[in-house]
């Protein structure tokens, strides 16, 4: 069970770096690399088209701009591809979404939010799990972490209103 | 091996039945509902509370204007779930595509493209494919013939623009 | 007569806290809690589907990004719930606003203007005085005030014209 | 108990009919009015600053394009507006929904979606609701029996798809 | 000969302020005060009543977010009114832009750049220029001077471009 | 007294059309052309050079995609010059309102609503009417005609509404 | 001295074709394809890879929705390559625009127009220009005969100015 | 073989600067000009049509907000026209874009990414290969050097990626 992060520049890193440390926190093997559709893209194709003997059972493709990468992965393999969008210094994201999840028919990928790396991440797990039983336990568990702490920000929050007057 | 297709609406059926006959087309059971996140939210929230008990291996989620039925399906239950904008009357089905897509951190929507349903149907495929082998084949059947038809209308444009006197 | 203030992650809270010190001011009672419709769903319905029992005469529901938190509240309530979409990191709340107010037919959201947080509390106030007169009569109180403040901005901006050479 | 829908043009009225309708159906008196912020402001304004007077209890302000009368009435009366976006035919709505919405800070309208004018309505019937506890017994049973049409549409649609083969 | 400008918030002034500089330079009169069609709508509509017998030949009214302002003032006055729209923290003036321009028909705004002040003054003193011979003149001599400051910069920038090899 | 309308192609007449007849109401001679900042930039440039020795008062310019027309008249003459954004095929009208209302520091371009012709001819009778006065006077009686037909639009939604049931 | 266009989908063949006529009418000689970059991506990029070695000058890539291909045609080939944003049916051009036109640093597409074919065509001929002279001669020309058609619809719209009363 | 670098002010120097080093380091020369399509009008319209004879093989255009410089350009000279949109303080860039993008038939710029100045070097020396053979292969030789590049960012990444714990 392994994946493969790609990203189309090492720009994209802190945001991608995010979703690592959820798929690290699960256990996921993440291999990680920098594959250009524009700069590199015989790398890239030759990465997706290899992919499937490579032992990958999915590819999350982050990219800005006109974020091609994603879709290019996904014309080449038919592993399930998850796209992320980079917001870049124009158009507020708008660009790489649109990229990414506007797809002909035929070719899907899976799009999160701009910049959801940690979703990224999430959603390849659940992937995973439809496969992995194990995996879907940590889910389960994630998720009772997750709402523990909204609660203790509820709490919280509960608290910082009683400063204002509110109670 | 099967999967829930969920719609707001039944006016997104016209929509979501192409979805129906690639899922049909590789022997996917697929149940299909009208589950309504804001009309039924009970009925919604229980279906998917009991999804992954009923026996479903993911869900399709497909809704149009303020699009929160993928998202309130996500937020209950930790199978993968599709998100599917529907273009509405009016914005073009931007407002569905952001509603769906711009999930917060933890709770993914795989997002497909404006009325995407035969990526949608095919993203579901390829995640079930990472348990199910013999979908991968079909999978890659499907992408051959794929590549013929657009192999047969590049013969045929080439016709066209010998009209036009191009040659 | 007593409003709740939910909101769907504690980082709304800064811009929530304009309004709640509005409500203060109008002794109108705030109940402000963080209830996720994703990450805390079922606390969330819970809580609207008891609104009512408790007391509530309506509810803000703040959010950001696929802001999904007040239309799952008002799909579950009868009562009024007011929409407050939250600017986050991209899309410059266009995201939260389209996903708040582009409601299916059958159940609004009164929705504000993005990071609009006094305008949720006055409309609140404002409904509220359907049934209470005497904050009607605040109301025309406040509005005399503003109306006053805008009529001192308007003698120093007169001012500030005349350092420019404007008379 | 009584309302004002102002609209402000007459090629209004087949999007607002579809409010009126349900107004009619929870015995809500409304009085129709084509009152234009641009083109007849006096007679908006007078209207809006007479309108507790008269006895309303709210406003529903229903506009296109650059959609100033809900605004405009807002400004006069303390009596809650409702916006009504209206789509023309530039802008897909867009502009007439940013032209409601953005109130600044001091007066709000609660917005609905573009051409919602049924959510306007029960927006306004719950907004009334917080005084007459009859409207909301009704939009209790209004719920039920909007449940029920999406039960039967689920029905239908379950129908639908086994046409397609999907059982 | 004068001319009155109108901003809704004295938020505006620090980008009204390089439209005041410009009036001053051509000595057109200019009366500046903040009336919001909001906050203090009766004064703004009295003032836009009385407009023309106060002497002004035209009005300027800028506003940001859901900017009714200049539209209010062109719906009472037969005076020509130029809006300009200003950028405030969401949307990045998309929404004062399309709330200013969009106008229906019967009552124009002459709308200018997003915070471009400098324009509306300009503009308002080409309108003036219809009846004020000299002003155009001034305004000839602008340009000159305006074209010459862009020669001076190509000069600039000539020398620029030599440092990093341009010849 | 009179103007120019100069449009960037013959498939914009049309629209301005609407505008023509109401220059024509107002007995404001109105010279049409068709010059394309593009396709006949000398022409068009030459135009706005001999604009003011030709006896123009101001120019109104319409023009559609990049719609470039309003602001290369602008850059060459002094004279007011009104844009009217015309909405062709794509971007419904987005790209064309951008293009003229965005004008750069120095030159404005007086913009009005997207295929607003009739507020385009509007808004140059009013800035005629700086230096006629007689056109004043018929502005204020066109404004009159304006109330009077809201207010028959008025009386005719009051009975439509009596069918729905709403009296 | 000859191009390829190639499109992603032979249903990009109607606005195409608009182009290909202007190449026809240059004598230059144009060879059509359907390579698709997601469901032939080999093809695609094997002709990309082969372009120069074809004897192709330039390529025009035509493609709607996330129209990579372009774009990943340019990762391939050193070639000149021309984008040709294609409208599909959401998001009005806006989606394929920015997938085609915002290129990362290093791999430019030369973008027109969305749907603009016969701009596309003449860029090609442009580009062929700088290396032969013929072309150019044979643009000046094209541009004089499209002047021509200007004035002859110049005097056409004169013509029907007068029917509205405009003389 | 030299190409001309046209800006409408000189505030895009900044983002010009980045392609004037590339052409630097193709030895492609390039004259640097500040031109305003609005404040220098016929300076840019001379110097357009003169830039054929003065030996230029193309003109880049660079111009933010209402950027008409590179179409007033193109439609003045048939050299090819490649236009580089700026990003302004509003409107993210949308508004250069479409204002350059959108061009009517006839007349084609050849759009680069906002901001893409490097992009817009290299489309120029694209073109200009077409004729000049050396630098086609000096293209080639820089995207072996950038693939190099992505390749050590690839190898930086997987060390990164070592440290959040994924190998």
């Amino acid at each position: 069970m392994k994946i493969a992060v790609i990203m189309g520049s090492d720009s994209d890193f802190p945001v991608v770096e995010k979703g690592l440390k959820i798929l690290k926190e699960f256990n996921v093997q993440a291999d990680v690399r920098v594959l250009s559709a524009h700069r590199t893209p015989f790398k890239a194709i030759e990465f997706a088209n290899n992919a499937e003997d490579m032992g990958y059972d999915l590819i999350i493709g982050a990219a800005g701009k006109a974020a091609h990468l994603p879709g290019v992965l996904a014309g080449v393999s038919v592993l399930p591809v998850i796209g992320l969008p980079i917001k870049s210094s124009t158009m507020d994201g708008l660009d790489s979404l649109l990229s990414i999840v506007q797809m002909p028919k035929g070719i899907p990928v899976a799009t999160v939010a701009i910049n959801g790396a940690e979703n990224a991440a999430l959603l390849a797990i659940q992937i995973l799990s439809v496969k992995h039983e194990e995996l879907r336990e940590k889910l389960k568990q994630y998720r009772v972490e997750m709402a523990k702490q909204v609660e203790e920000k509820d709490q919280a929050v509960i608290e910082l209103a009683k400063n204002v007057g509110c109670e």
